[in-house]
């Protein structure tokens, strides 16, 4: 086992560590003080669960902790009601009462469903999550938004529910597919474009190794995510103001994996597309120059990330979805935009027709 | 408009209030300022929706706020994810956001329901609740308890979620069948029992009136309900230890409800017969002596309430669901008994034999 970073997320009695090294998966000394009650139940999918199940069983059994396991479809589409109840009946099945602990063992959509399913299993027990993709490691870990998508809008129900730890294993990345990956690096550049300019001169200098695999580099770029990201929750844990600068390109984003069909493109692929869409909207609002807009394309794009928007989609799409997104208060909608490379702020006074020229024709 | 009493519950940045009186549903003066937002749906039954619904929505129109209704099926079998799925699906067919405000206008059922649709929907969202139920007057309004059954168990799915005010229109009461008001005054009863043995003797006092449907006495009676649950929850939100006498009877209540199927007893009168159960054992451990007993019995019994648990139940039948009730902790059943009238506390140090002899042959 190597700890290569400790970092603490500071909420208060709600406050939790996030381990992120090597070799860290099968090791009860680390997961067993995040164990509460004598039961557990390991929620992963149907990719996750051959390559790690077993490993983290192993750490429950060193600990004496009985353990049951739910294992779902892989993918986007799975991200329903219909899984948290298949959840919810496997704890009642197996009689798991308000004290078990629910692991979610995957990447993203694991971590959401399963930290729902915990939040309102009897009102809330106990929740340990161990992401195995790195957009999970860096966004999904910190925060405590869970939840599920409805057929009318993607995270439309959910809660806000922290874990008790997160054990990030740099090691799971390796077996990671290189399009999750970059996926994954599309997150780690938006800490980088709305908090840290320094950090995104970083990851121009390293995303080449960091694209290859470098386990090191890897846990230095997930440490400094999640920190920024912590620092904005720490802020504003219920999304009131501040908090909403993590969401920028997601707008976009989530109406490109609306209208694509949830699971087509991944969600870092549809923010890569939707932070270029942003900061040229930012850009034509004249906060920005074409430097900062040509340094995160040319950095989205050897992450290997798409940069524009899907050719297909029109700007009816793109409106219909935005008008109920989230963000939108009360019919207007706020738009995440930057004022400088490595500052990123919340705003509904932008030009509408400045908006209007960054959509599809 | 007739406001006889306000009440504060204290829980921080939480607070909220609850307004006990008469003529109170259509007073704009009173809901206007704790809906947020422009808009609101109100969630109602095809019982109550009827008689309130108009004033409700009269009081919403004078406001000026946009409002939509779903009005859900009458009956405890109808507290089902299906419902809260049925809410989820109004609220974005027609476009509320995060800032809208859900308004529960009905008894327990339809606050659970809809309490739980606000706290997931957006991962929370403005609540309004407007009891229309003495039981929901004075047990569902304190404490932020949502939630609904699930085929193994009951209220095994829900969040803490508190309103954001509440309106206790004893008036409504007035269209209360007979068999309801008893229900609610079981609720009220236990209030006395476990915490207040001074409410209990003035319940013996009043006990005809109030179930002749006395509006100022009712009123004294939610008042006084609320301020003690108010208090226990005020010292312990999350139930983690003292919130937990709030539930006397109702270990053996739900394994009434769930033998008998849900909605065939009323939830008061299940805890009626369950509050006598626990006395008796707690009678039977020599804790308190028998007059307390037949006080108890006499009370309820001129409340309209059953005070035994349904002839046809076996041992088998209340063993099986005590033992997942979400008061089991780690296999061991924890029983909330008196130590004295007014004085109630959880402990699983009992004698299993004796508990044995107050379940039937």
């Amino acid at each position: 086992m190597d700890i290569k970073h400790k970092l603490t997320v500071e909420l208060g009695a709600r406050s939790y560590p996030i381990y992120i090294g090597t070799g860290l998966l099968g090791q009860e000394t680390l997961l067993g003080p995040h164990i509460q009650g004598h039961s557990a139940m390991i929620v992963s999918n149907a990719t996750i669960a051959p390559l790690y199940l077993d490993t983290v069983q192993q750490a429950l059994d060193a600990g004496g902790t009985r353990h049951d396991s739910v294992i779902l479809e892989d993918g986007e589409q799975f991200k329903t009601m219909a899984s948290v109840e298949s959840i919810i009946g496997a704890l009642l099945q197996r009689r798991h009462d308000r004290r078990c602990t629910v692991i979610a063992l995957g990447g993203g959509v694991v971590g959401d469903i399963a930290g729902f399913a915990a939040s309102i299993y009897q009102r809330g027990v106990n929740f340990v999550q161990i992401p195995t993709t790195l957009l999970s490691q860096v966004d999904s870990s910190v925060g405590g938004k869970t939840g599920v998508n409805h057929p009318l809008g993607k995270n439309m129900i959910g809660a806000f529910y922290q874990p008790r730890c997160v054990i990030a294993d740099i090691g799971t990345l390796g077996t990671l597919p290189a399009r999750e990956l970059s996926a994954g690096l599309a997150e780690v550049v938006k800490y980088g474009l709305i908090y840290d300019a320094e950090f995104f001169a970083w990851l121009e200098q390293n995303i080449d190794a960091l694209k290859a695999g470098d386990t090191d580099l890897l846990a230095e770029a997930v440490l400094v995510s999640c920190r920024i990201k912590a620092r904005v929750v720490e802020l504003d844990e219920r999304e009131s103001g501040l908090r909403a600068i993590l969401n920028l390109g997601h707008t976009f984003g989530h109406a490109i994996e609306t209208a694509m069909g949830y699971g087509n493109w991944l969600h870092g692929e549809a923010v890569a597309a939707g932070m270029m869409m942003a900061i040229d909207l930012s850009m034509r609002e004249g906060w920005i120059d074409e430097n900062v807009r040509s340094r995160a394309r040319a950095l989205l794009h050897r992450a290997g990330l798409p940069v524009a928007p899907p050719t297909d989609m029109t700007t009816r799409q793109f409106l219909e979805v935005m008008a109920i997104d989230k963000k939108a208060v009360d019919g207007s909608i706020k738009l995440v935009l930057l004022r400088a490379l490595g500052e990123a702020f919340v705003t509904a006074d932008y030009d509408h027709d400045k908006l209007l020229q960054i959509l599809p024709n």
